[in-house]
């Protein structure tokens, strides 16, 4: 073969075959993947349009539909991940000068407002300490004040682990006129989110918690209210990558092709929802209840004590005080080292002050909670002359 | 557990065991994957930001510029498809109002320009017709012309099967003091792509055609200048997920913490580039070139013309014109369900003129040639009688 240059061998470095630590993945996302989830993707890759894909994308739009418990026809997997459907729902509503409110108790609702800031939203903060979530007088309140095109909300935040209560909010919304956007990330799969009774017209998560798939893919869904305001338009969606009107052409019945988008990934999304389906919600958000209750009865045992009220307490997601005098960081490096064991850091207003523990999907299991609880007593008790008890 | 609302079973279908055709994708892509990488994207998963996933985010950058023959520190896969990444190289060094020169040769080229629109820019075309490629006198002239901030080409232009010739472009954008943006989805692994040498200052790929992985992630470079672009913005980066300053912070030294990266995605990446590191660029490139031109001649063989002529053909791609009398669907859907073998319809303007055949990454093999045209030959000859030889 004639070049036109010498190639370049300085990149050329020759790794060893991919081992990977068997993690216990314990903190915020992603959690353990059912193996029947792993062994699904590994099935032969399809093409995009092949009919026995396009028929896959449809048991998956449904299956999508029952963990949300919601009848939206535009309720697909975006081709990214939790934080790619999050910008999906803003950049297909948000016009230039909209205005939009966001409750912001945590990381993620100054996401939703940087996110809404850039595609020119006129952006409004209703703003509530780390742990807290904000009560229907509260939003009223906001609604009253702001009068916004929309009200974003994180359901389940995943910086403090709080969970946001929603009944009465979407009848709020309508009252108000304006369009409510729900931040599922945390919530889907493990916490009861009722969508459609909920009022909720634009949801997004991710499929590497209460799913229980690898990372990679986003769920979305969007009400006919929201594909409504969609369709009024007067500028373009900003975002070809997720314009929901070029998704719809190709989730919808006209299959025209937009992006290739991976079977393999969707290939375990679908096996994830299957077990989802085979469970049963009900069981499922029982499961997990039972596990965080597990878990929270042991933080107290050792004398830890949880940063959110119980009321308003993630099973998903739980966020633990950092002792007095104890390095967050070391103790979680100690656990990885240990025990393989992973849990997350604080995160911003929180760093170094909590811990976050996640029982997420698959890892929502009994054995989980005993073992992380053993091996944290341990590592605290190694590491500094705490009282713990026992 | 009490629940506001009993739940909805409609949607909780019951679904078998998944199960796939063993399809031969020859089509634009994707293209079958290297068993090794799926063997590797069903390893344990790890959190993103664990010692061992950083490691392996190093592992893949150097290679990325291994493959791309480029020293750009900013080299990462992005978490979503080649078209993710194609919207990425737009949006962090357009603004609005910036004047972009897109050459137009196809089906990608249009997309570069509604995408850039999208952005706020100045979008200026410079068209050809589909099957061709813009002369060095042609840009020269377009540069002259129109003045633009970027110059964006398509280099292996996958609804035509062309190549552009990118000898000397890089001199000319220098010249003309512009960023040249360059689409390498169908080239990158599967043709001679030489980043810096040719002074191309963003580019993009996909990871499942010339890098024989599953679609899902898509290869992102950017040269110190188009940084450099990036970092004199008036405005933000409308593209939160896509926002290069905020990526950089993720895969450069600081680590911080911007989206869930898919580790089992970018497992299957690392294992395709090192089956690249192992085979050697001019291997690879040659054995592309020597099964396409086996493809081409059995094609002649059979009475069938390529649409491009040979000296802009790409290897990876070709494009076959339909026979007279042919119907081009009827002949792939038996392909397809004779055969399980996926070949590619024309795109846009070439819609029922010309079949797509892809020969990319670990299906470009000689046996995958020989069984394509001996299938090809006999669902031709059975579906029509027209004139093949044999």
């Amino acid at each position: 073969m004639t070049l036109p240059f010498s190639i370049d061998e300085r990149h050329r470095i020759h790794t060893t075959q991919l081992d990977v630590p068997p993690r216990l993945l314990l903190g915020p996302g992603p959690a353990n993947v059912h193996p029947r989830v792993l062994a699904a993707m590994s099935l032969p890759t399809l093409g995009h349009l092949d009919p026995c894909y396009l028929e896959l994308m449809d048991e998956i739009q449904t299956l999508l539909r029952y963990v949300w418990q919601t009848d939206n026809p535009m309720t697909i997997s975006v081709s990214g991940t939790g934080s790619a459907a999050m910008e999906a729902t803003l950049a297909n509503v948000l016009e230039p000068g909209d205005v939009i409110l966001v409750g912001i108790m945590g990381y993620f609702g100054y996401r939703l407002a940087d996110m809404a800031s850039r595609y020119g939203a006129d952006v409004r903060k209703l703003t509530k300490a780390w742990g807290e979530v904000f009560s229907l007088d509260e939003l009223r309140e906001g609604l009253e004040t702001h009068r916004p095109a929309v009200l974003a909300l994180v359901h389940a935040e995943t910086s403090t682990g709080a969970r946001q209560p929603l009944e009465g909010v979407g009848e709020l919304c309508r009252e108000f006129n304006c369009l409510l956007l729900v931040d599922t990330v945390t919530s889907l799969g493990g916490v009861p989110v009722f969508l459609d009774k909920w009022g909720i017209d634009l949801a997004y998560s991710c499929t590497q918690k209460g799913l229980g798939c690898p990372p990679g893919l986003a769920p979305f869904s969007m009400s006919p209210r929201a594909w409504d305001k969609l369709q009024k338009r007067r500028s373009p969606v900003a975002n070809w990558y997720l314009d929901m009107n070029l998704l719809n052409r190709y989730w919808g019945s006209e299959r025209i092709y937009h992006h290739t988008a991976s079977s393999n990934m969707n290939y375990g999304l679908r096996e994830a929802l299957r077990l989802a389906a085979e469970e049963g919600l009900e069981q499922r958000w029982q499961r997990h209840q039972n596990n965080a209750r597990l878990l929270w009865e042991g933080l107290a045992d050792l004398g830890l004590v949880c940063h959110v009220r119980e009321e308003f307490r993630l099973p998903t997601l739980t966020t633990v005080r950092v002792p007095e005098g104890v390095d967050s960081k070391a103790v979680a490096r100690q656990l990885l080292t240990d025990y393989n064991i992973e849990i997350g850091l604080g995160l911003g207003e929180l760093a170094g002050q909590v811990w976050r523990i996640g029982l997420m999907g698959y890892n929502s299991r009994r054995e989980n909670v005993v073992l992380l609880l053993e091996a944290l007593r341990k590592v605290i008790a190694n590491g500094k002359a705490i009282d713990i008890v026992n």
